[in-house]
Order: C-alpha cells, then sequence, then structure tokens
C-alpha cells in the first residue's frame, strides 16, 4: 500500500501551487455546514470534505472506526478511536481523492462531500482539557534572560536540565478569527512602587506551536520519550497572547497570570504526525546531558517553517518574524515524558504548547519582546507608522508549512484581531 | 417561607451531635449505587439522600429544576441550572426531611430514598473545568517568604496589591479516599549543581479550600467583587500536595508545575453558599487599600474551622494544624474579580483554590514545611515517630466545619493515603 504522505501521489483536485493542503496532508478540523451543524472534516486545496456526507455516499464503508465521530462537535472522540483507525481513514481519504480509474470514482460525488472553504466557518477543533505551555527555545529563554536579568548568566540554572513549562488556562483558547479585545489590569508604573488599573499597554504574540493528546494514561503512569509519540495527535499553530506589563508585575513567584489567560489563538487545523512524518530533522545537541528520562533517540524534531504577520486595518501588513520548529532545544517527547514523570495524567484534548519558538537571528524572533527588544529597536510598517508591541486594529496572523520534494504541508493560519478594551 | 439554614429546624432523620450534615446543610454530591450507576445525591446524618429515587417517588414534583440531570455522573449540569432552581430544590428537601406532620411523610418511604453512607462510594463530585490556585493566606506567604528569602521582606511588592495565583492541573485532582503514590521527578541535592531523578524526599499536604462555578461567563467579561457570589456554588475541601524538592528546583521562573500536578485530594461533598450564610465573617483589614475593581462591601470571609490529621498505618493519628478559612486575607469575591478583570471566561465546573490556610500561630499554619519550619522542628507522632514532611503509609484527612447556634455545618473529609513510589 501506498502511504497516504507519499510524494507521488496526485488527486483529482486541482490543488494550486503554495495550497497547504496536498493530498499528502488530509488534516483534520471541524466546520459548520450552512444548517447550522457541526461536523468533522478534512481538507483538499480550497475544499472542506464533510466526513459525514463521505460516510452517508458509502465511501467509508468497510473503515473500523466508529463513524458516529464525525457528527461531533470536536475532534476529542476522532482522537480517541486511536492512530491506527485514524490513519486507515486518512489512507481511504487518499485513494478516494487519487486518481485511480474506476477505483471510486470520488470526483462524480465531489459536489456532495466537498465545499469551498470560503463558503464554511471553521471552528475550535478541540474540545481542549488540560493546557501546559513550555519555554523551550533556547534563543527564546536567552533573550528574554539577556533582557531582564544578567546577559553572562541569561538561562536560569534548571533550563538545561528540564523543559521548563507552566500550566495555562483552557477556557480562554479560540481559534483563529475570533476578534481578542486589548485586557486590562494591574501594571507597575515605571519608578513607582504603586500599581495602577488600566488596559495593557505592551500587548504582544508568542509564536508558537502546539500538540494535542489523542490517547489518555491513568493517574501515576509516565510515558517515555520513545513511547511519548503514540499519544500524540497532531500539531497545530498556537498564538500564547501576552500582556507584558500585567505579566511583569504579577508573575513572581508563581508565574504568568492574567498577562496570558485573557485569550490564546489556535490553528482550525490539526495536522497529524503521520503528515509530518517525511519532515523529522535532528534537534539541537543538548549540553549537559539529560537526565535518562530525558534522553532519547532519533530526530524529534520537524523542519516547519514559522512566519508572523501584523497586519493593520486597511492596510498592507508585514511579515515581522521568519523562525522554524525545527530550533527547539526541548522536543515533544521530552516535553510528555517529563510531564509525566511524576504520574501526571493525561487526556485526550490535552495541549501542550512549545512556548516562543525564537531562531537564532533578530528577524526570526518569535515575538515583539524580543524583534523590537523591548521597545528600543521599532519595526517599521509599510504605511509609515512603527511598532513596538500590538496596536488596537492589528490582526496577528501566524502560518506554518513544510517543504520537500516538491510537497508543501501547511498549517493554514492562526490569526486574530486586537480590538480596544471593552 | 422558612429558610433551609433555620438554626430551629428538626429532621425526623436521627442526626447524631457533631455530625457534619444536619437538616440545614443538604450539601450536593455525587455516590455510586449498588447497581453501579452515578447518581446525584445529597446527604443528612449518616445518610446519603439519593435524589433520582426522590424524584421517582414524586417528591419533587413542581420544581422548576431539570430532574435528568440528577442522573449524571458530575454536578455540573445541576450547577448549570442556576442558583434558584438549585435553592427550591434545597427547600424542597428540607421540608420533606423537616418533621412536620402530613406534610410529605417523607419518613414513610425513607427506606426507598436513603441509603447509609457505609453502604456507598463517593464519587468526585464535579467534572473539573479550569482549575486555579491562589496564594491568598498573609500568615502563608508570610512564612514562606520567611523561609526562603528574607524575614524582613518577606511579601514580595505585587501580594499586598492582588491575589497572587497560578493556573493547576485539572486533570489529576481527585476525590477524598483515592490512594497518591509519591512521586519521582528532578531534584537538586544541597550544595550541588547537578540534579538527580528520583523519588520525592520532601512531599507535603497544602490545607486549602476550593470553591467551585456554577454560572458561566463569555470570554471578555469582567465579574465584579459584588456579582461574584452569583457565579459560586459551593465550597469544599482541597489538599494541594506538594513535593517541595521538585517544586523547589523547577519553578523559577514560571511557577509550580510538577512538584504539584502529581495529584490533588478534594472532598466529596460540595456545601452551598447558602447553607454557610450564617457564618460570614469580616476579613482582615487590608493595607495600602486596594486598586477600586477589587474593593467590596460586605462580610465575605467565611467563618470555618479547618485541621488536619496525619495517621500513619496501623497506629494512633495525629491533629498536626488547627486552621480557620477566616483568616483568608483576599476573600472569594476578590480573586474572582482579580480573575475576570482581564477578561478571562469562567466555566461551570471551574475550580478555585485558596492557597496555604495558615493562621498566626505554629498550630494554625497549614502545610508541613511551615509546621516543622523547613524540616527544623519535626512533630512527634503518638507512636513515638517524628514528621517533617509526609511518610509512606501515612493518610492525611482534612476536616473542615463551621458552628453556631447550636447548629453544625460540616464538609466530611478529604483523606489520601500515601503509598511508596510507582
Amino acid at each position: 500500500m501506498i502511504k497516504a504522505n507519499n510524494p507521488n501521489l496526485k488527486s483529482w483536485v486541482d490543488v494550486l501551487p503554495g495550497s497547504d493542503f496536498p493530498i499528502q496532508n488530509l488534516p483534520f478540523g471541524v466546520f459548520e455546514t450552512t444548517f447550522g451543524e457541526k461536523r468533522v472534516c478534512s481538507a483538499i486545496g480550497e475544499y472542506v470534505i464533510d466526513l459525514v456526507e463521505l460516510e452517508y455516499l458509502g465511501f467509508l464503508e468497510g473503515l473500523r472506526i466508529d463513524t458516529s465521530v464525525f457528527s461531533r462537535e470536536f475532534l476529542n472522540d476522532l482522537m480517541a478511536e486511536g492512530k491506527e483507525k485514524v490513519s486507515e481513514l486518512r489512507n481511504r481519504l487518499s485513494e478516494i481523492l487519487q486518481d485511480i480509474p474506476g477505483k471510486w470514482n470520488g470526483e462524480s460525488k465531489a459536489k456532495q462531500f466537498m465545499v469551498h472553504m470560503k463558503d464554511v466557518d471553521m471552528q475550535m477543533p478541540i474540545k481542549i482539557q488540560d493546557y501546559t505551555d513550555f519555554y523551550s527555545s533556547i534563543e527564546h529563554a536567552t533573550n528574554v534572560g539577556t533582557m531582564f536579568r544578567d546577559p553572562d548568566n541569561a538561562l536560569l540554572p534548571n533550563w538545561r536540565h528540564l523543559p521548563v513549562g507552566y500550566h495555562g488556562r483552557a477556557s480562554s483558547i479560540v481559534v483563529s478569527g475570533t476578534d481578542i479585545h486589548r485586557p486590562k489590569g494591574q501594571m507597575i508604573p515605571a519608578d513607582s512602587d504603586q500599581p495602577v488599573y488600566g488596559p495593557c499597554r505592551l500587548l504582544d504574540f508568542e509564536l508558537e506551536m502546539g500538540f494535542v493528546i489523542g490517547k489518555k494514561t491513568k493517574l501515576g503512569d509516565t510515558v517515555s520519550t520513545s513511547e511519548a509519540e503514540d499519544y500524540i495527535f497532531g500539531l497545530i499553530l498556537f498564538n500564547d497572547w501576552s500582556a507584558r506589563d500585567i505579566q511583569k508585575w504579577e508573575y513572581v513567584p508563581l508565574g504568568p497570570f492574567l498577562g496570558k489567560n485573557f485569550a490564546s489563538t489556535v490553528s482550525p487545523w490539526v495536522i497529524t504526525l503521520e503528515a509530518l512524518e517525511p519532515f523529522r530533522v535532528q534537534g539541537p545537541k543538548q549540553e549537559p546531558e539529560v537526565l535518562s528520562y530525558l534522553q532519547y533517540e532519533g530526530q524529534k524534531n520537524y523542519d516547519i517553517h514559522l512566519e508572523v504577520e501584523i497586519k493593520p486595518e486597511d492596510t498592507e501588513g508585514k511579515i515581522v518574524s521568519r523562525s522554524n520548529f525545527k530550533y527547539m532545544y526541548w522536543n515533544m517527547c521530552q516535553q510528555l515524558a517529563h510531564h509525566t514523570v511524576n504520574g501526571c495524567n493525561i487526556n485526550v484534548g490535552d495541549l501542550y504548547a512549545s512556548g516562543t519558538i525564537s531562531g537564532p537571528t533578530p528577524d526570526s524572533y518569535g515575538s515583539m519582546l524580543e524583534i523590537s527588544w523591548k521597545g528600543t529597536k521599532p519595526v517599521s510598517m509599510p504605511d509609515g507608522t512603527e511598532r513596538k508591541f500590538i496596536q488596537d486594529g492589528d490582526s496577528v496572523i501566524m502560518r506554518g508549512f513544510c517543504e520537500k520534494d516538491g510537497v508543501r504541508i501547511g498549517f493554514g493560519e492562526a490569526e486574530g484581531k486586537v480590538l480596544p478594551t471593552k
């Protein structure tokens, strides 16, 4: 059998060059039909593939997956079916969409199960259970440590020994396209010891990726680095919106809280690990050597190009960062092994974000805090204005894609527009 | 109408002196029937009141509450019905259990809807959505600051200006009676810069209370201190198990993580704010004056006696702390107003814990870290052994109750036994 991610596969669907969704991708998402029903879907080119309709038409006969999971509001039940059944499903989707004369004749029924993306609203794909945010880019941690502590000791003593992380807020994670209100909160003005209450002044994005869990554990169980990929269903783009002034005042000693939990934005499509398989690369060398439970074998990083655009209202946008997921010092398998080493149980629908993904050069930094170096190096915008942080009316758009052997596996967008304080 | 919390009410059920569950309490929980079904229940004396059975018998006719919520595995849907309908339900339960000749004749059917507590297993009462832990006892924060930083500047600059809090892990919150395995993790030995991996050596409890949310908000909405009680359904006991050595090494700069998320224990009964109404007291004076959005009117603290027992396997236990919820510097209304001031949305089933509740004297400290003062003042146990922290085989039992006008409103227990590392 030819794998669904084989670069030689061709579809009868006309997929434009540069599309995020060739036949090799086949991501999962949730869309709302014209009659207001939420359904699980995949995608090819500019089209959403309605899995409920595909099943109704008989195209999914013989698969082991419980097809009732396609009528759910979230992907959780689909993911809980397990990787084998989901892989079978992706292989079938691939066959239906391939140009194999006489086999499925998918094209003859295309109008029934394919809907143009411009005609549908993509929904929050996951009912997120627990959400954890890591801090796993050494460039980001070094930049922040240099700015706020000591350039000669930018990394704290624990940083190279464990993937530092903290729990975040699941309730306020929203899907791409959802507007965000500038948060209010407490801040401390420079040279004052009295805090004030008002709208955040230093609103920022953080360019991150997140992985979602498709298989649960019981309290007390651990997941080793070699087992971790069995539990990871797929990846999404993640904007960890951050209110730097609120965060700065509140975060000692228990970590970020209201500076983060007003909103986070995810992309609507979950890209499976299977689709990303061809894009594995070796991660950075870890020195000193990590403790036994964090050691791993093989290539656990992924070569995923990332970019961030700031798009003011009614004028041209600008790409302010080009980074890559391959820069991560701590990989996802290490993150999950660390998270469960104490027996903490994980659930289907958990989301684990990477932390800001900064590269080695200023044009690859993953937040305005770093790009504008605390506001000292403003970014010039095409309309002549400057940005130190994000202004009301700005949309922040994150994009990601892998590319190799003529195949581009993309993530779509995680977009959010900032509205004035409510 | 006589309120269900009226101290003069008498029931035909024989409630022993010192019981946590007189007719004025009427808490909510979930139990498993002998045939394996989970059902919502209340309690009186030593009995569980089966609400499904009570409805079947016709006792709940005319109430506005959707009685299908009694057949759920968690209280979330009951809470979401709203305070008015739940208050009506409690009033009806009170009438049925009161000794009013000829009115309901509850006693004649008692065997059908009452089950002795020893014959049932209480379940996790809430499907917890997001969980936040505050740090709102000034005595606790001062003790920790004195031990680890500077006795002259024990409180950090933000502490008196906002209720410091952080997000915790919902998945590993378990109900009283669930055994806990001693967690493994990374720690840094004294006088070393190289971490080691192994079982936690400094396992601790934290005596806390938590409030659960019964009414949701939308992203962007705020909840003021005066509105907060509309959103708070009730309170539980909460043991925030803590691995002090893991926590110490990992927590800079993003806060507690694996030192906490291996387990937390809650009591099975949710005590309504209505039942606690007679026990309101004034909280401590807050100096300096807090910002406008944190100001409040009226009595927002509650006089709830709390205690912690350490019970070794097979020998006598010892009460190691007697504290009180009234000591909280920041009250629940301020916590919720702060949490939502940035527009963070809350959901039915959210849990907000107080942080360790320490009183002013060493016998009222809420953690072994404080009671044994970092291990320098061990506690003598009845069997002649000593405790600096919690040992394998120890059960930690938290209890709480209010008492006034001859009425005692109790919380039951939050109990957990520590097993060796798995």
